[in-house]
């Protein structure tokens, strides 16, 4: 084997032990300590979802700011965005400001949750000047179709006496009209691009209330409400707005917010993954690599649906570049990944531990791992 | 790399989940399923401790026959004995008839207990005609010096009124002489090799009954007794058999036994992995190899105070192979392994696991493991 490999990291994070740069600087330090003569280059990856912001802003030599602003039950909480390396683009989560995270099991209600926190990130990128503005929308507590990004933003939705909605997806059956006259004008010159790696259309059976609405606190009879007031948003937008909304497949997700970023920010929805590889530059460096490493915490069957392992082999296979995953957990049904590029995957257990022991080792157990499987190629 | 490698499996047992010759076996699916053209050479290995005789049973296509003996407390056991492959080596473990794990914590009494039917287990090789017999002597519960082997085996030890001594380190203190008359005629024609890998002296503060006593149930008051017997016992045998064995590095090990069997036996110790080394054949098989494979339940610094992997690596090392150990627990220290010839170790567990389900996957496990070494090997 050369000694003087090129080796791509591009690991997700491990969800609760180690951000994905923390993972590259694990890798790295195994690596070294096997064969010193090779070059590692850092690419903290991610999937659209929990960690895209902090991956990217890591991958780019970019800066995570922090800013209050109403929760999803309005109460404020601590919020985050990125700026990217160059400050033409930024980043945000919305489960960072709108998460269900944020409430407590028995407070969750998406008649009154609200995307309010989003719309401020948002606005508090357009305060950078950037010319994109990049949105992770997993993890909502949210059923309110993006009303609250539109309030945020200086839009207006008003009921039948002209008085403005409340917050929440209780509220939307009783807008008449919506009043842009004050919306954000920086938000004409930018643009939004979505990470959603789910198809579902805003309303039906399929939509966004009745899928997601269980599992932010939604009973039967309040899904029934959600949907027709989503429906009624809609029917208002295409009126008004002339955009057709509600069938466009991710229009549903995180409780319609798809469907909002859609209608009012002129957004575009893309897999999560595809949007890390381009904002990451990883093509380039795999390109001009000898080999890539990826991982995430849990491996298995289920990596094949857009998560980062799949994405980077996709990426490396292109261009006939082996790949070694790691990963904390090598679940089920992993031969799968061998077809898709995945060359080889390492569990990084060092034997029997607890859930706790292994989050707190996550950074040994890598470089561990790493170490060893440079060991093994210095051999051949 | 070249595709039709052999590689020589010659792994540990993993103690309470897998034999060695299990290990093997798991070891070959994993491989195979990753390249069909690699040979696999089997040698289930052991380092003269637990699982010895099993190894190298498997490891010669030999045979284990079962026996009713006495156990340590008098009361009869089931233990075995084997036989190698050709029928010209018998081997058993000391503690499958007299061992620590056949008496419950609150029962343990070495002045009681007795190695008679480790005696019963060699007079059984001797039947079958062998021409050398192999004994492992770890894990005993007794401290008789090996009485108890000698009356098995036909010989008297006599109190002054010319009275058999009973069973147990506490007798020996009445013994005034040895009558070995009837001792077994076929022990002159059998050479004893026993794996031994302690160096204590059979009495005195680093003698059996103080070091080893305690932890088989011995107080201070009875390690007085049991060591000033021994010092009796060592004192008779000089004086009748011309024998002294007071001081000879392992004359203490396994309460004695080691000394009885050099004295009344004409034993030779030696070092358990090399024993087991010698009689595997190891050596033949790793010189015509391309690489070896070994592993442990558990891989740690110790390992190199002569534990298996470190036996094998030896071996390899001397013929320029590399060498790559599987194992359950990864622990500390394992650098130093690397500098013994060790090239890779990998830890085979896949995720948080419970020690019960780690103990039953193991097979799996392991499978999985060399899956991906192979998998990755197959790249460069």
């Amino acid at each position: 084997m050369k000694q003087d490999l090129v080796i791509v990291l591009a690991p997700d994070s491990f969800k609760e032990s180690m951000t994905a740069k923390e993972v590259c600087t694990a890798m790295e330090r195994g690596i070294k300590k096997a064969n010193d003569k090779i070059t590692c280059v850092h690419v903290p990856m991610a999937d659209g979802g929990e960690g895209t912001m902090q991956s990217l802003v890591d991958a780019t030599n970019g800066k995570v700011y922090s800013l209050e602003v109403v929760g999803p039950l309005g109460n404020m909480v601590e919020a985050q965005y990125g700026i990217l390396g160059e400050g033409e683009v930024g980043i945000l989560e919305m489960a960072s400001a709108s998460g269900i995270q944020l409430i407590p099991a028995k407070q969750r209600n998406p008649l009154l949750t609200t995307t309010y926190g989003t719309g401020q990130l948002i606005n508090a990128c357009l305060d950078h000047g950037v010319k994109k503005i990049l949105i992770g929308i997993g993890g909502s507590a949210t059923n309110d179709g993006g009303a609250g990004v539109v309030q945020a933003l200086g839009g207006k939705l008003l009921d039948k006496q002209g008085n403005e909605l409340g917050f929440g997806g209780g509220e939307l059956g009783k807008l008449t009209s919506i009043d842009l006259k004050n919306f954000d004008p920086r938000l004409k010159e930018v643009v939004i691009e979505v990470a959603c790696d789910v198809n579902n259309p805003l309303c039906g059976e399929k939509g966004a209330s009745n899928v997601f609405g269980p599992q932010k606190g939604a009973t039967k009879e309040m899904i029934g409400i959600l949907d027709d007031n989503l429906k009624h948003y809609a029917d208002i937008i295409k009126n008004q707005l002339g955009k057709d909304v509600i069938d466009v497949p991710g229009a549903g997700a995180a409780g319609g917010l798809g469907a909002g970023l859609l209608a009012f920010l002129n957004g575009t929805l893309k897999k999560g993954i595809e949007m890390v590889i381009e904002y990451t530059g990883l093509e380039e460096k795999v390109k001009d690599a000898d080999m890539v490493w990826t991982g995430e915490g849990s491996i298995d069957y289920q990596t094949q649906y857009g998560k980062t392992p799949f994405g980077v082999a996709a990426v490396a296979s292109k261009h006939n570049k082996p790949v070694i995953a790691l990963a904390g957990k090598v679940g089920e049904g992993i031969d799968i990944l061998y077809e898709s590029g995945i060359d080889s995957i390492f569990g990084i257990m060092q034997g029997v531990t607890s859930i706790e022991e292994a989050l707190v080792n996550g950074p040994e157990n890598v470089e561990k791992t790493a170490e060893n499987i440079i060991r093994l190629m210095n051999l051949l």
